[in-house]
């Protein structure tokens, strides 16, 4: 048993990797760190907990929680988390940080898209992407993993074969991608009103999304050269849920046949990642409530362009079910452990 | 051509009478008062109007609006609207007021519900209470009229042909209300956060609603005794409309045939209260986009108890509809005018 | 490890017992059986099963799949289902109906409300009514269980501890009732078309329907004595979840405490009921995704009136996890096995 | 007064013809054919239009229809659709058809599309592209009008501007859209119930969606030179609007203030059309309700990539708004008329 314990628990990601690791069975959650809540129950934050947790979200010291924790995942906006990560890691504890400031590789790139100084850049060397397809081996002696964004996520596991075997045209990337309210987190504003949500769509943060950069430095590094792409979310109104709809031209002529049979032998073995047959795209009923990411394609012979569509679960794959994922390998636990259950399709 | 001003613009009813009022040919709106967004067009706040209004919101006193106005809707909070309702009507301007100041015939059921002291308490002799199907001759000569609540109308007109003719006990009616998210207005808190509301339901203010008091009132006036009664509000996930399901003993035996010749003659020449026949119950579709309110129900021989289903647009009939109605009533225009349009269907 | 199968596993309660028993350490989905899908895997129909489970959709006769199978749950219309059942049980096999057939003491009453004859009125006398809470002891050794329905389990557990100690007038109980559209199942019917379902709300079945026939045998059996009551249910824009506002008349001076106390002493170590404190009545979100009702109410002193709000999952309390839950006491299992999971809040 | 006859009233678009046709001072409804609902009134059929319109629905011979109206609107399925219109045509009515059938230049190019053959080729000839926008003469002088689809009156403005002025890459063209239900018309399937619809998105008819056909027909004539496209349309949950993201490489350097000098100057005196200006992106909610489609975008330097946002209300803008507005300019009304309310946010 290793004690968990989770820093900003009372918002939707804090929420579900509760509710998560409740099945889990090597982990015991040590502290809830809620400064909204300080001495409420999570179940009465949380209703649907009651009769499970009646621990109290209390208010902790970073470093007190880091010594008797044998890992935390932080779950704090961006900026703020930066500096109680380094708290944390100064007692050696390990780290896994949802937000973004541990994500990248260069400080400027950071910098240019979160239009903040980084308040520790020499930590982003000991950070390690946590995207397990991609990174498993290092995720695996890291102290700190920084958790990737959910639209990222969806957005490489649907192109990496693609680039990795460079069989697009890297400059015409195109990620129309549209998510379900959950993501923008449980913290109120106008947007985020029923009534303005609801019966509407909208596209927003639009060449400038932060996203963008997370992708680009993913692409890049599997693709070996600079990557630049677009990349336009959209708020849409239901929970939970990430499509991306991906366009790329192909390199050369390639047929729906070898594409799946490249985009299966990728993902050999990955538990989390579906690829769908011919004739079928994934919707995000497919994957709620699960950690999957499910992918499928259609090729357009006549424009030898291809157009993938991708989903997850933004709060599991996108964010605390890929969390969980990351500490199972961290501590070799079976990757799947309280991940194994199928999603709801209603 | 009378000139109209809004104060509280920008609100959901606000909104909602620009929209109407648009397409009345007597009414000029004059001013669109507003604290939240002085110097922006009402276009900039509602891009729905864009190319139809570009008028700004202004901020201006309200004696000043008054001396420029022939009527001024006010939809305030209540207790602050009673203070600039006093200010308007010193200038011996028509007022419509839409919050539930005026609405009250004893200073001291407001004051028991509303918790709080009138702030003058003397004008509740010169307010009407504008509910025309039971007021109309009084709204004619008015100069003060207090719109009724959402729920208040929906009920009061299910209701009324029942107890203004005693054929229930009137000890017996419970008025189970459903309303959609709007009728919260546009103020934001967590309880209207779409990933709160979406895929829920819930009761809210059972025992308590201010509403029940009002409710209350017009059928104690109706029936001649004090009659008192179960209401309870529920919040449901869409945007607009507002379902009460009402239960009564019926006071003797009374066949469906009997009780629909009641209702249509009750209100016969009512342009706005529409009566279903057997086999009908309204659904708030019927009634969206529309001033109407639909009413239909079923007697239960076995229990001898009607359940009456009543509903109406709580922006609408329930507000904003209804305050043009009754404006139309003052200045002896075609009560329909601006609200003949049918309702929406999708 | 013993082998269920499942009769109509393509509907929804079928699917949702797929995925609750995918959970569950000591039973064997042997057989899916679907008029619908034959052939058809289980994730074709459901991607959500996608990598978890490939297995077909098969035809068998009812003879067959009772001499493989240790218990067979059966979710088929009602009339269907009672056919099916009378095959499976000459076999000996246990089973679990989730339709109407088996639910009623009375033929009579059956037959008054469903409108059929019933096809086996003999084998009413061996099913027992599955509601644990109330009848656990003879479940325990039933061979044939009939799961009650979704409105039923949710008005019942609301009301039990009131009647049977005769705490309420019998005459006075009303029952409002609000569903998510999954309680019509997947066929298809112009009332389930998202365009008429999505902002709508409607009343159905008012005074008509079967569940209020049910509702009062089991209210009757607890009080001893014949109880009628108001039933409507009402149809809202979502997917899962029921709540009922329950309204009686109070037979004497009860405060909230003592109210309270009664049901917490009624449902004493009820895994599966959660009785709310003082100021917090359930929201449907405290439930969905687990096998809970949650209840709490309020207590009107001013009408001596009490109203209770209960609310459940209507695929797991109300359908496929209560099934479980009787195969669980039927079998000898612990009884929260793969029930156990805190709901989704999102 | 001109005599106006609607075949296929009761889908969602006759609803929609009937709904605004109402507002019309110069129309006068004739005949409302349907064949489902033969010997209903329309208020039964859409209980919305209680106490506006009782008229029955009818089934009648087109010749007799087409003898006794000014216009036909006709709203059936493709292929379907042309039959009907020839008969209509023979006794020379005024012909507006909402279908497919009439809307290309090329048989072969509907052959290829629709993959049915083509029932009268021959009056393709005949029949004018019913986008005002862009065709506004031919239209005055018109007696057949193939009235544009949804997606694609959305597409086509959203480009036009650009593409008549050679500014962008024309191989570079990609449409990813989003469409509420309404657009899937009222008939029944599993793929609009609700419980499959909502808190659901999903991609459909990738790279054969035949609406890309239509765009790109239009988009050469425009651009002298053959065009091809992406267009990739995706079923959201909500009733009404879609939204197109559309991205395309410009040729050449250009600003934000260019393009929207160029757009504005396009769509100059245009009623139905809205620029936006920099910073903001229209959303659904700014149109529903309303005939106006809404255009914004973002110069996305680094890429030298326009993203382009347009947005329209399906059934208006997108359906039964523009055929009335191509029925205005057909007789020389003013060609706002009964269009001219503005939407509804809520």
């Amino acid at each position: 048993m290793i004690n968990a314990s989770i820093l900003g628990a009372t918002g939707y990601a804090g929420m579900e990797l509760i509710r998560l690791l409740h099945a889990h069975p090597k982990v015991n959650i040590l502290h809830r760190i809620s400064q909204t809540y300080i001495g409420k129950s999570i179940s009465e934050v949380y209703p649907s907990f009651s009769g499970v947790s009646n621990d109290l979200c209390i208010d902790m010291e970073p470093a007190e929680i880091a010594r008797q924790s044998d890992i935390v995942f932080v779950s704090l906006p961006h900026g703020v988390s930066a500096d109680t990560v380094k708290k944390l890691r100064l007692e050696n504890c390990k780290v896994i940080d949802l937000s973004g400031d541990f994500r990248y590789n260069s400080v400027s790139k950071y910098e240019e898209w979160y239009k903040i100084t980084h308040p520790c850049p020499e930590m982003l060397q000991e950070s390690v992407y946590g995207l397990p397809e991609l990174h498993r081996s290092k995720i695996k002696s890291a102290n700190l993993v920084a958790n990737p964004g959910c639209y990222t996520t969806c957005s490489i596991l649907g192109l990496a074969p693609l680039v990795s075997n460079k069989m697009i045209d890297s400059d015409s990337i195109i990620i129309d991608a549209k998510s379900g309210v959950s993501g923008a987190g449980r913290s109120i504003s106008l947007g985020i009103h029923f009534c303005e949500v609801n019966e509407n769509m909208k596209a927003y943060g639009v060449a400038t999304h932060r996203h963008t950069s997370e992708i680009e430095q993913e692409l890049s590094i599997l693709s070996g050269k600079e990557i630049s792409l677009s990349f336009t979310p959209h708020l849409i109104p239901l929970q939970r849920g990430i499509l991306c709809t991906i366009y790329a031209n192909l390199s050369g002529i390639h047929s729906h046949r070898e594409i799946i049979d490249l985009y299966r032998d990728f993902y050999h073995e990955e538990p989390f990642v579906h690829i769908h047959g011919e004739g079928v795209l994934p919707e995000i009923k497919f994957v709620n409530g699960s950690n999957k990411c499910h992918i499928g394609f259609v090729v357009d012979k006549r424009l030898n362009r291809i157009i993938i569509v991708s989903v997850l679960d933004n709060l599991i794959k996108g964010a605390s079910g890929q969390a969980i994922q990351n500490m199972n390998i961290m501590f070799g636990f079976d990757e799947t452990t309280a991940l194994a259950q199928p999603g709801w399709y209603l």
